[in-house]
């Protein structure tokens, strides 16, 4: 295309953006506006791409970090014959492929959902890292940004590992239209203000007038060309570019346009102009990886071993046997034990440093590319890449995520360290799965088992050592459970997983001294859970007790109250649970003061039994 | 302190660091030794505090954003007498005081929970800003900030708020000791790298040798006499400085000394030098704050308004009436409604941008200044600020959190912009309150009780318009709830919140109809949760339905399960929620495909009274 033909294809996603939103009654048109130059020279000019076969290795990927500017996407999805025109006025309809928001749930041009802003650079950065440092591919990733995002820390992470990491693969191109949701951004059309920043984390950097076709293609051009370091082209841009009625006015984000038809018209009626986007350029075979069984650690019963120990052998023995598995840690691999799989593994292993969003959103990056990725930090840590994680799960993005030092039984560090409410944040997260193992074995074969399902994965490990329970060969399959001590007496079911298991063992062990006889289940599995154990126990027991190290609300009590959430009958509950704030203090101190040590496990069943009220 | 003195003051806080992670055996007195300079001339010369008032309004206030260096913050609070020999030898003792990372809860010269890397900082603008456009005063405020922790986004947030703020009462002391925990930083001792982002986010710097105290103490001098703009300091220094063993070596992340007597000689021995800490500049006499009534907001029965207006009008309201209320909000004011607070109080409205965590880090610096914040934005990006809520819980702060457009039922907008975690998220945090107001009056009650909480308040409200159900003189009290519909020969309970409760209360319409009487209760207050209804609900009609939209984890379905957690019967549960990922639809369509409508809930109330199991 030449220079008029991009100027007019810039036109035509202007009028197809206005006219989507138009027939939707919603929607974000004036934001699809000002980057539609930025989109047409993209698409016309230098993305490579077979639309008939997204998954084709070789492909560029294009992420809008700006995910709200979607009719831009739709249409130039549509100029390159992707989709049609009849689908393009389908936009957030009930049920249609094109949503308010791009997700590769239900459109498979699409590399992550974006619409929580700050998230597609993070992510195009994990892309990036899968072509140059994986893949050994020579993909680029394009990623259009707004101008009100680089206010979130998340993109400053992301500008950090992609210089470090020299991804001159990646190019972001920043839509400066000067306007953000509520009124103007801090910046306002300052370029220099962001190329400054870029320029400081070790970027490359243009500035160019978005609107100017050919400015716009000697700067994609110039990013094509640099080496070393990743490229930001700073585009200035008028929101709502072409309609006098709406350009560069405030008040108007997120609103279709008040006469869409005289818009369409001033914008010089719709247009069917076709882009032909050039092909990968090459033909991309991916290598074979690596699928054999792992050779998993094993520990004889009764040594003494942390989880953590464990995930980390695990970790490694898997990345010897499968070429797809990946590590990134935010510098705490000596902690995690992401390290063991490191020093076997270091051409799969990204550290991250200390930014755990930008850890999770590599982690997305790279398992969009096929990658099996585990990232581990603390598990209190990985509150810090909540909104991620929920955006992992609205993309459906696979990716197994392992927080260890989980709750008070981590001892003197105290509260800020202490994973305590990880297990609500996780099970709430759409469709993922949460193990919590009690020992090395079991952990082993999680860490395994973990790599082959669907959505996000969470593993929580402990900091301490404990004795091995189980043996090497045991089985343990989501949404299973483990019952570790019952008889056909028993008045009382223990729940536990994690650290409390040996205090609940030890528990029954007392009140069995006693003439109580108690069950005792290792809920592993806490999502899914194991309802036909949960229901067996309740019909034979009549009361479950949980006893979980993590705060009551989300986690463990509530996994197993949701067991009998269908309207079945349902047993006495108890829930013992961390219900204070802790401080520093022994890890036996801590387990103590919470009241989820045997002792106090104990205390409460005696009273169980005998009344039936807990205070 | 002459120079000679500041040097032997700087080895007696080595020393003291040394020796406190040697009683505690545990501790990081290799990342206090490379800062113990620093704060040796900043307390010794600079700092002006009362140490017998921490709450003194004119005091200077100091962040140890590097938490885990707190042996250091110990040692200097001996120093200048705040604290003896004997105390800080109880370091990391169960009960102690000098917790493993500082916190407010335990000690009044705290200012916030640090050991969550990277929140030192934003916490410390917000007192700063709180200094400049609150309380307009002429306190200072000090971070102390390690290198490794200025790869968390969430620094740049706080960098670029400073600036764009023009926060000249605040200095960042960065600790280069070039490693990590688990190694060398990506920067090592470039602190030109640093300079250069602090210059380009609009900072003053100064670079130094953190281990030559007349430099160190000229560059604080800089930083005191530098207008418009906050102050970097880049201080060059050696983790584990004066022990040969330990200084600038990797792997000692963490540790205590392996000979600690030996350190201890090898630094001098102990010393007793004591500092006198300067006084406040002035007397600091706060200004009286407005404390009336609020006049709140009044809306029929009937009519039709979003909850999200009804509190934007309710904190306008509430900071006609008390000058102690400020708003901050992510810019999305013109949605969350907290504009409205922004157009009638422009003194006190806080926009904090794109930038949740520092919106949240800004809030809980105000908040230890004694303001009562208010943060808003949508419920699905506080996810955003997840480890900020959880520090700010540690903390014992006091602050008000808002998220709006929560759940399916803002429509088409789609699952990125949908709250559907954020109840998991918020009961989990320790000691929150949790409130979700289904109508206007109830809303702008709520907003106005919250102001008087302890600890973590949040708000749900919604995107659209829905009936006014109470009339403005009802009292909503926290931990309360409202039985709408109830009578004798109930057969089942509809527990509904928010945007639920009028679907809950077209069901039980119907199946009335059809001779099945039903209850309603309005739970408004999901923690502290209503017991008391709960349990008689239960007993007088043996089955209750919850209602959400929200997943079905960690919501209002688990905290009514939580209220039969103390081993008492348990009527049959039932649970409707958002089980599927949802597209874009419009708003009932979104209610029906997650089966939270009418509809759904009345067949499912059908099957249930006809039935013991459903499923």
């Amino acid at each position: 295309m030449n220079t008029g033909e991009l100027v007019e294809l810039g036109q035509q996603l202007r009028v197809d953006s206005v006219r989507a939103a138009a027939a939707a009654g919603s929607g974000h048109p004036t934001s699809s506006m000002s980057a539609a130059d930025l989109t047409a020279v993209l698409f016309a000019r230098h993305f490579r791409y077979d639309f008939d076969r997204p998954d084709h290795p070789a492909n560029d990927r294009f992420v809008l970090s700006k995910g709200h500017a979607s009719p831009l996407m739709y249409a130039t999805y549509k100029a390159a014959g992707a989709i049609d025109d009849e689908e393009l006025l389908t936009f957030r309809e009930n049920g249609s492929r094109l949503e308010g928001h791009p997700t590769p749930r239900r459109l498979p041009w699409v590399e992550t959902a974006t619409g929580s802003l700050g998230q597609g650079l993070p992510v195009g950065v994990g892309i990036a890292l899968a072509g140059r440092r994986l893949d050994h591919a020579g993909y680029r990733v394009w990623v259009l940004c707004g101008d009100s995002e680089l206010a979130e820390g998340s993109v400053w992470e992301a500008a950090e590992q992609a210089a470090y990491e020299n991804l001159d693969n990646l190019t972001a191109v920043v839509d400066v239209n000067r306007l953000g949701q509520r009124g103007p951004t801090r910046h306002g059309h300052d370029l220099d203000a962001y190329a400054r920043r870029f320029q400081a984390f070790g970027w490359h950097t243009v500035e160019v007038d978005g609107h100017d076709v050919d400015a716009v293609d000697r700067a994609y051009g110039e990013a094509l060309s640099t080496r070393g370091q990743p490229t930001a082209i700073l585009a200035r841009t008028l929101k709502g570019k072409g309609v006098a009625a709406v350009q560069d006015r405030e008040g108007l984000h997120g609103k279709p346009l008040p006469e869409a038809e005289d818009a369409v018209a001033e914008l010089g009626g719709p247009r069917d102009l076709r882009i032909r986007v050039r092909p990968p350029s090459s033909d991309g075979e991916r290598p074979a990886r690596l699928a054999a069984e792992p050779a998993l650690p094993r520990w004889d019963k009764g040594e003494e071993v942390a989880t953590r120990n464990a995930f980390g052998e695990a970790l490694a023995a898997l990345g010897a046997a499968r070429g797809d598995v990946v590590a990134l840690d935010g510098e705490v691999g000596d902690s995690t034990r992401a390290e063991f799989f490191a020093k076997q593994h270091p051409e799969r292993y990204i550290e991250c440093y200390i930014a755990e969003q930008q850890m999770v959103a590599a982690a997305v990056g790279v398992a969009s590319r096929g990658w099996t990725p585990y990232a581990s930090t603390f598990a209190a840590f990985l509150t810090r890449a909540h909104d991620f994680v929920r955006m992992a799960a609205v993309s459906g993005s696979g990716i197994n995520l392992v927080g260890s030092h989980a709750g008070v039984a981590i001892g003197q560090d105290g509260p800020s360290q202490m994973g305590l409410e990880d297990l609500a944040m996780m099970r709430a997260v759409h469709g993922s799965t949460v193990l919590y193992p009690c020992d090395a074995n079991q952990t082993a074969r999680l860490v395994a088992t973990m790599a082959g399902l669907d959505g996000i994965r969470y593993l929580r490990t402990s900091r301490g050592e404990s004795e091995v329970l189980y043996g090497p060969d045991e089985e343990f399959p989501v949404g299973g459970s483990k019952v570790l001590r019952s008889s056909g007496s028993d008045r009382l079911t223990l729940v536990a997983a994690g650290v409390t298991v040996p205090e609940a063992l030890a528990a029954a062990e007392a009140l069995e001294g006693e003439g109580i006889a108690v069950r005792v289940v290792d809920l592993y599995s806490v999502k899914p859970v194991d309802r036909e154990t949960l229901h067996a126990a309740a019909e034979e027991t009549g009361c479950l007790m949980t006893i979980e190290d993590h705060h009551p609300e989300g986690g463990l009590g509530d996994a197993v109250a949701e067991a009998f959430g269908d309207g079945r009958p349902v047993p006495r509950l108890v829930r013992l649970a961390v219900r204070g704030m802790p401080g520093s203090a022994s890890p036996d101190e801590q387990l103590r003061a919470a009241g989820i040590d045997a002792a106090s496990i104990a205390a409460a069943g005696r009273l169980l039994v005998g009344e039936a009220i807990v205070s």
